[in-house]
């Protein structure tokens, strides 16, 4: 067993025989990992309730925000997405399953606003599906492995909202598709696209994620950023964003996605904004060692 | 802040800033009962995530699970207090949250199947709607205080399932309120009435909780038990049931809610199974006093 945490605190340890008999329960669980991972889930669990004293009305209260949450999935709304990014959830287990190391682009959120595999264009397409009042932006890279070689016929997706500030998905007024696209690297590995400047805006707090994030006292805004997600075979899908530098914020994200080698400053090149982002894929194999040599450290 | 459990072991610190910024941003939140239960939640999540190092599949396998049980709440089927009940988080609650000591009885888990208060019957009626094929069941008791003393007009509630081992609320076939009703404890604080004998019976387990039951390698039944919900003014409501001496499932309960004391043995009495209980309720003035001292044994 890994540590318990606190539930070792013997100040603490009420009904201490409950937690173990909880775990030594899935001695004939399906698998060792299941097992691990779910005396981690009692321990830390049990611990929280441990050291906050809940009540039953906390309880209650606690049950009655997951079974909302849950009520408010859709196809087009993931509330239990939402709030693993509200609490950092989704950027740890990021850093946690994401191997980096010179020459790889670091990752961040997928967020709950990925929507499939889209439409593939053609190099230097537009994105839009209809014109929108925005400052046009060309965006152009190249996808390379860790040695900066080019990764030739890596699928390049992008996502983006509207100038106002939602996704088609939430919007049934834009066009299914606008401001999403797929793309392919040439030989040289790059890639290019048209599309607008992205804006700011408040992830959905309509829900009970969003009374969370008020009752914890922050506000719902996430900088504005382009979503890239990019695979190749062999390589280790890359899920990352593009964010504006300037933004008011990039230093208070909802999500806790921001990284400074993600922020990008558009330079003005034949009149049109432009970016130029180059993205590194880890090789899958350089991934096992890589997680091969962590494994053997840990176990040293 | 309280411990953050095994957070603190520098071989697991991975993106310690991360939980740390998630914290902080609380400063603003809008009480401080609240601050303190998100930052233990967030301290023991991460902390979890940490120690089983968990992947974007595992991760992706997490938000599904929390997704299909909030789905399958409903009027009759609350998915997540069976979660809570049977990772033991239920009792765990009701051991910090309820006031024990001598003369009072033991509480348990209310699970999931409380309808809200049903029809008032006489003393000694039946709550069967319709004929079973059981064995009947007399039950009587007095309500008292710690010391003894009757507790008259006490509202004694009380549930329990068919001999198809589904409530009414689960079953189109039973009328509804069948098997349930609400007793008044007359001047001397007794109670009466007629029932059947309980039958054990699985919990609902064709959902995510019962996907989990079984990844654990346990089972889904509940002993034979009859609930009760006792409650009068100026007393602490009393919710816990009373379970057959002699049931298959007494030591492996799915819900951990078995407590010796609340195991009963029926006698024959004028050719009728018959059990006697009383039930001791906490002073809304005594839950205090204890609590209070209870608060200042942990500050010395």
């Amino acid at each position: 067993m890994t540590s318990t945490g606190s539930a070792n605190d013997p100040r603490e340890e009420i009904f201490p025989e409950l937690t173990r008999d909880v775990i030594a329960r899935m001695k004939d669980g399906e698998s060792k990992r299941l097992r691990e991972i779910m005396s981690l889930v009692v321990s830390h669990v049990h611990a929280i309730v441990r050291e906050a004293k809940i009540t039953h009305d906390e309880w209650w209260q606690a049950i009655d925000f997951l079974t909302r949450a849950g009520k408010m999935c859709s196809d087009s709304r993931q509330e239990f997405i939402l709030l693993s990014d509200i609490l950092g959830i989704s950027m740890l287990v990021d850093a946690i399953d994401h191997v980096g190391g010179p020459g790889l682009s670091e990752s961040t959120v997928l967020g709950p606003f990925y929507a499939g595999q889209q439409r593939e264009l053609a190099s230097g397409e537009s994105i839009l599906l209809r014109e929108e009042e925005a400052d046009p932006l060309e965006m152009r890279g190249r996808v390379t492995d860790s040695e900066g070689r080019p990764i030739a016929n890596a699928l390049v997706e992008v996502w983006q909202t509207a100038p106002n500030q939602l996704y088609d998905v939430q919007d049934k007024d834009q066009p299914e598709g606008h401001l999403r696209g797929s793309f392919r690297s040439d030989a040289a590995g790059t890639f290019r696209f048209r599309t607008i400047l992205p804006v700011s805006y408040p992830i959905p707090d309509d829900g009970p994620a969003g009374q969370l994030l008020a009752a914890m006292g922050r506000h719902p805004f996430r900088p504005a950023h382009i979503h890239f997600m990019i695979s190749a075979p062999g390589y280790r899908t890359l899920v990352t964003h593009l964010f504006l530098d300037g933004d008011e914020y990039l230093g208070s994200d909802a999500v806790f996605g921001v990284k400074p080698s993600l922020v990008i400053r558009p330079r003005l090149m034949d009149g049109i904004n432009t970016v130029e982002y180059d993205f590194g894929l880890a090789d899958e194999r350089e991934s096992t060692r890589v997680q091969v040599e962590e494994l053997r450290r840990q176990r040293r």
